[in-house]
């Protein structure tokens, strides 16, 4: 069995905010107990992110992301290069296990979606829960 | 259900090429028409991205890759280092949800292999469609 | 039908250990012959790589990531921000395809979890195969 829903939320331009509680809603409407929750974030310029979600290990990771991709730097593209270039780096989706109703994350696991467009934008991340 | 196939085409070396009409077309043919569409890219030296396939925009992320390992740095692992350094950031793996017989890409975003390697290569992703 | 298990290792501080025999055996155990499995690594420091396992190629990888996030780095976040960045980096999940029994990997891309901590660790990589 597979259940489907999707996440909507602002995100402010550079910003990663944490979903965790909205996919534990889906996954509690979806009444499934053991299987995988499968997470894809529509659009060029955003991620899944899963990690710690403390607003200074945030800014540091966004940091790193600025060494590799500057806000400021010189691209062929126009505009938004750097936004493009951290969510391929991040990636579009990821897989969690889920066991008894909750999804089997780490302690510090929370799942995020990154905004790294230059603009504050609607982010939607479609979240598919398969049964066991 | 699932069904299998997979896409396979030469890349030249360091290029990325959209495979999304080759991912489209195994879809086309599972007849599966809600599910999850998961693509593994064969090789250590390759990744799948889902990102704009935009030639200017692909040239930058080459150099943000040449940033992290450049193509002539100075390795312990012979000749192609970077490489598989590259492939490891961008992944192997990525997963895409279906709706009504299409993936539920965003606007920008292009299913597309890489080929980091020093040589042109065949390439080969593995499409595995699971339905509802 | 799911079959799930997992994986544990200690693993020391900043290294990659191959455990791909130990998901295989996860992978006959449950007499799946084709299908998708999963992987997830649980916790925020540490990642499953789908690369060569070779220890000169894994301390080129370790120093691409200590550009990006390097160990003696100023950071906000206490202590292990730079584990924490390596992580996202890197990614907790990946999906392989399974066929006639086996997972579908290229010559050599082996499964390796990565422990960027600052301390040795037990790490846990949560294995669901799926059949077909």
């Amino acid at each position: 069995m597979m259940y489907k829903d999707s996440v909507k939320l602002k995100v402010k331009s550079q910003k990663i905010v944490n979903i965790t509680g909205m996919v534990e809603d889906v996954l509690r409407k979806s009444k499934i107990k053991d299987g995988l929750c499968s997470l894809f974030s529509v659009g060029a310029t955003c991620s899944v992110i899963i990690n710690e979600d403390d607003p200074m290990l945030l800014e540091d990771l966004r940091k790193a992301m600025e060494k590799i991709a500057p806000e400021k730097g010189i691209y062929q593209h126009a505009e938004n290069a750097h936004s493009h270039i951290r969510s391929a780096i991040m990636g579009s989706s990821q897989t969690i296990p889920i066991k008894d109703g909750k999804m089997q994350l780490g302690t510090w696991q929370e799942i995020m979606v990154a905004n790294f467009d230059t603009k504050d934008r609607e982010r939607e991340v479609i979240v598919t829960i398969i049964s066991d």
